[in-house]
């Protein structure tokens, strides 16, 4: 027998040789027909792969991310064997799991694949996958694994086997289809409900443009149909708001060839909205006693060599610059810098805790084809604070942060957020993790228990905290469903302890400081580009870039229409004419397209009875109301921050 | 005869040979005694040289730069001369004029020089310039100058003889000493009437530090004891206003090794003086019109190729960061980053004049050697903005930024400053000047129109326009009377059509639009420093870090205390509590040294009557006060950023 321990910490007894499957079946039938895969020792394993000795275990289905990318990665030879039918003699090179669904690289020598040819794929694989087919492991000598490819001429499996150390090779098959694989994978196609391939590209093998041009197949698969809808109709939406197409009609931002991928310039809408922004990032601050610094962007390579920075992270940077003998590197953090202003005089307990906040700019190299919008950039202004508190102070700290974050998720309307809690491993202190164990163990109870207290919803990973300490990645959902990572908050135990910070405690001793690095609003870039997806495009009056459009219906209203303006802008309400010489309904229609939160239409009637007619982006006509009246409400509206 | 051209454009004749000096005689006995140098067609030539040809010709007193500059040279001879009287053998390298004063650098060999050495220096000089001996110029050949040095042994005059020409030789004596020199000097040594040798400093011979180290001396004289008095006085005063030590303790800004020489880090002092400026000028600038953008920090190669600050720029420039084959520049100027901006979108004549604003972060590389506090740094966040405008628009475009400088000079308390005009020189359009004729001559007058129409001081510095357009370098002077270059305004003709910059006209035709560039509060940098220099550190309550301290008398009063300090925050008065446990004379004395505006002193008397006593910084106590009255009137001193 061998003992299996679950993740609540019970162990149990079973049959050497027993499968994750057996065991999700030994507890009940509805489980077992849900489970794609297991976590074994930590690792993603088949579902049906005999287990032989003592571990732990735990059962994934589609609810985890583990159990979602095999299901995706299964699927992706389920294409491979319904490609290899129609079209005999088709070469594949690989087929992973990727974000959303799965692709696989192929090469279809002189022929080309169409839309059409999509459609009767997606027949074929759902033929394959009524067949129930399991999925087969099957260990293989080097030997055997190269003669099977010679055979079937396939030079991109070969290539692939080159690499592969004798003993560690598998295969796997299902149905007829055979391929060179490290797995795992799901039980068998039946699985795969619903299929929908989406794309084609060409792709370089190897990812290099010296090399032969693949066809890369798109496609993604459900346990179900009505996943599968709900799926397509996410990206319907998604695609009409589409940060990158209303980024480019509502002038937020614009990117340039001459300035450099992943570098967006704001526009004057964009600007708007950063600096309202920064504006409530700075008042909630102020009120939780942050103070502000302003660092360069640059630092020796010596602050990243102490940071540690260097090596480890250069690749995420940009190169260096040498100036005088000395290297020169972007920043792609702030800490370092405020970790030097922290040192620059001497602290006492009375100083702590001290909350240094930095919209900060950082740079950090993402590669070209990783560039996207502004979800991945190479230029990131950051709502960064470090917050620099003894370790009695740490729970009240960290509470504070958290609460600042439910704040920011009221007030933005972000119904949907997880924070995932990384933690050690206890195993690995001193190697993976900083050796502190206490301070592990507090530090992660007391997040623990701030996130229960406060209701936050929060799933816990273990042996994935940094090195440092502690690590707490915040993920939300927008309105459509989809999700983002906006920000990570880290516990640092080891920082202080580089940079030799120090402060001298109530007994007259010298204490390093524990360190909360967090940025509850993520960076500009991506934070805006969650928003403008969030509200598609039509930002809440405080964020809108105009917040009030006055439209004389003809040119004779001009004159009362400014004096509205006036009185708009002297309460500092963001607000425009339109006093071009266009029919009225033009005229709303194109600030509609604009977003703009309110229109005001001046006519007759409202010059006669000096009132503005009132219409809300969305809802239409308000009626008429007296400006005072008018204005007063929307600077409450404003003041408040109301999501409406 | 020969005909003379004054700066009035008045011509008149002198005999061939005549000299500045004489002209200067022929005026008015009175001006001759001030006359130091001339400049003779554009060049600064000694008033004692003949002239042989028809010129312009501009009589150069100590008001004048070269005037100055002149006499500063010809003092570090007669320094030189009281040297070698007092150190036979003394070898000398070079002994300029510098901005303050001259120095020479010399070689004593195994000797030193001390403070004593410097005051008997003073006398032997001051004994020398009584005798009034003459400067006298005479050309040399190079084989009888190298002969002469041979003679004289002095390695140092035979290198600087190296380089140059034959027949453009020169020597220069006065009384018993004679140097290699171009000069020119002023006619005599008692001119000089006040000298002060201010520092003795090692310097390596042509600044390379494998070199010899010399002995440099640095002096300073005048034509007045007076001003020598006032000029010791100032030092004395501006070495208490040194913004380096305020900004040291004052907690202003700090340098640290490891981010890099010339790259400050603000602290939170310095930020919240930082976001007052920035707070007034997105206010001034919103009220005028601008847009803001922000822009990333690099930028590729080909941006800086299109504006020309490539390959011209670059040795001011950050070297470049080499990825994925393209180079990467800090941007040492917004401009390429707002035109690319300007450029997203169409723009017809109804979107002119469109006003860029960006307290946009620049990096220029100045030599370690030349970095000076916060004046001359890598790292400048600067006030800058961009318009662009048709030739129509151009006038009152100008007019208002004038506006805008003269309003900052008000809220600053800035009495004393000067606009400094630079123009084109029309023999050089096409080669140093681009060939606008017609421009340059309209805007310039247009400028020169703003000036005058305003009052506002200004100087016209011929043939000193940038290529591009004409410029306007603004000089300010502190309360103690130092001058500060704070801005640079430039009009543009070229970047337009370099980056392709156009609007429809109202012709429906492309053209390219007129580009001021403008920067008011110059740098944060550069700004913060003048300010902290010009208030003593002692900053208007709107932009003191701390705007009150409230100081109980003792811990009985704390509470009370409190809920004053509350108040002052609930109104957004940057308030502090001195909640220790020590007399009040040291809480004030502390307060003052931190340069609060206000303190307010809470003891049995103020609770008692629910006031709060009241003390001004450097004004002393203003008597009790009802806690609402004081800070309704410190609201509105902050709100109308008095100056006191």
């Amino acid at each position: 027998m061998i003992n299996i321990t679950f993740p609540d910490g019970a162990i149990r007894q079973y049959e050497k040789g027993t499968t994750a499957l057996d065991i999700a079946k030994s507890i009940s039938e509805g489980l077992a027909r849900k489970v794609l895969a297991a976590e074994v020792a930590g690792q993603v394993w088949d579902a049906t792969r005999p287990i032989e000795n003592d571990t732990t275990l735990n059962l994934l289905t589609w609810e985890n991310a583990g159990g979602k990318s095999t299901f995706w990665h299964s699927s992706a030879h389920l294409m491979a064997e319904a490609i290899e039918s129609m079209f005999p003699g088709v070469k594949f090179w690989v087929g992973p799991a990727v974000e959303n669904g799965f692709y696989y690289d192929i090469d279809l020598g002189d022929r080309s694949i169409s839309e059409e040819d999509l459609r009767k794929l997606e027949v074929k694989m759902a033929e394959l996958a009524k067949q129930n087919n399991a999925y087969v492991r099957q260990p293989i000598s080097k030997q055997d694994a190269v003669q099977y490819f010679t055979n079937k001429d396939d030079e991109y499996k070969l290539d692939l086997l080159k690499g592969l150390p004798d003993g560690e090779i598998t295969f796997y098959t299902q149905g007829s289809f055979t391929d060179l694989c490290r797995g795992p994978h799901i039980p068998s196609t039946g699985f795969i409900k619903a299929i929908k391939l989406t794309n084609i590209a060409g792709a370089y093998w190897k990812g290099d443009e010296r090399n032969k041009q693949l066809i890369r197949i798109y496609g993604v698969t459900f346990p179900s149909q009505k996943q599968l809808d709900e799926y397509l109709q996410l990206l319907e939406e998604a695609k009409k708001r589409d940060h990158r197409k209303l980024g480019k009609e509502l002038g937020i931002f614009t990117m340039d060839d001459d300035v450099g991928p992943g570098l967006p310039l704001w526009m004057p809408n964009g600007t708007i909205i950063i600096e309202e922004l920064e504006k409530l990032a700075k008042e909630t601050e102020k009120d939780a006693g942050y103070k502000r610094v302003v660092t360069p962007h640059i630092g020796k390579e010596n602050l990243y060599l102490t940071s540690g920075h260097l090596p480890y992270y250069q690749d995420s940077m940009y190169p260096p610059m040498e100036l005088e003998g000395v290297k020169y590197y972007l920043k792609s953090m702030n800490c370092p810098h405020h970790h030097k202003i922290f040192a620059a005089e001497p602290k006492s307990y009375k100083d702590m805790p001290l909350r240094l906040a930095e919209y900060g700019t950082c740079y950090r190299y993402e590669q070209s084809g990783e560039l996207f919008g502004l979800m991945r950039v190479r230029c990131l202004h950051m709502n960064d604070a470090h917050i620099y508190c003894t370790k009695a102070q740490f729970d009240q700290e960290f509470r504070a942060v958290n609460d600042m974050y439910l704040k920011y998720f009221k007030i933005f309307g972000i119904e949907k957020f997880v924070m995932r809690l990384s933690l050690h491993d206890p195993a690995k202190l001193g190697q993976k993790y900083i050796d502190e164990p206490q301070l592990w163990l507090e530090t992660e109870d007391m997040v623990r228990q701030v996130l229960k207290e406060t209701g936050t919803p929060y799933i816990e990973v273990p042996d994935e905290g940094a090195f440092y300490g502690p690590k707490i990645d915040v993920q939300i959902w927008s309105t459509i469903g989809r999700e983002f990572t906006l920000a990570t908050n880290q516990v640092d135990f080891a920082q202080g302890r580089r940079f030799k910070l120090e402060f001298t405690n109530q007994n007259n001793e010298a204490e390093t400081p524990l360190i909360i690095h967090r940025a509850p609003l993520g960076t500009h870039e991506r934070f805006i580009g969650f928003l403008l997806e969030h509200y598609a495009g039509r930002f809440p009056t405080w964020l809108a870039p105009v917040q009030v459009k006055v439209l004389p219906i003809s040119d004779k209203f001009i004159e009362y229409a400014k004096t509205i303006l006036q009185k708009l802008k002297k309460w500092d309400i963001r607000a425009e004419i339109d006093d071009r010489s266009e029919k009225i309904g033009k005229k709303i229609r194109d600030t509609e397209l604009m977003k703009v939160p309110y229109m005001l239409v001046i006519g007759e009637k409202e010059v006669a009875e000096n009132k503005v007619s009132i219409r809300r982006q969305g809802k239409g006509d308000l009626g008429a109301k007296d400006a005072d009246e008018f204005i007063n409400a929307v600077k409450e509206e404003i003041a408040q921050r109301s999501a409406e």
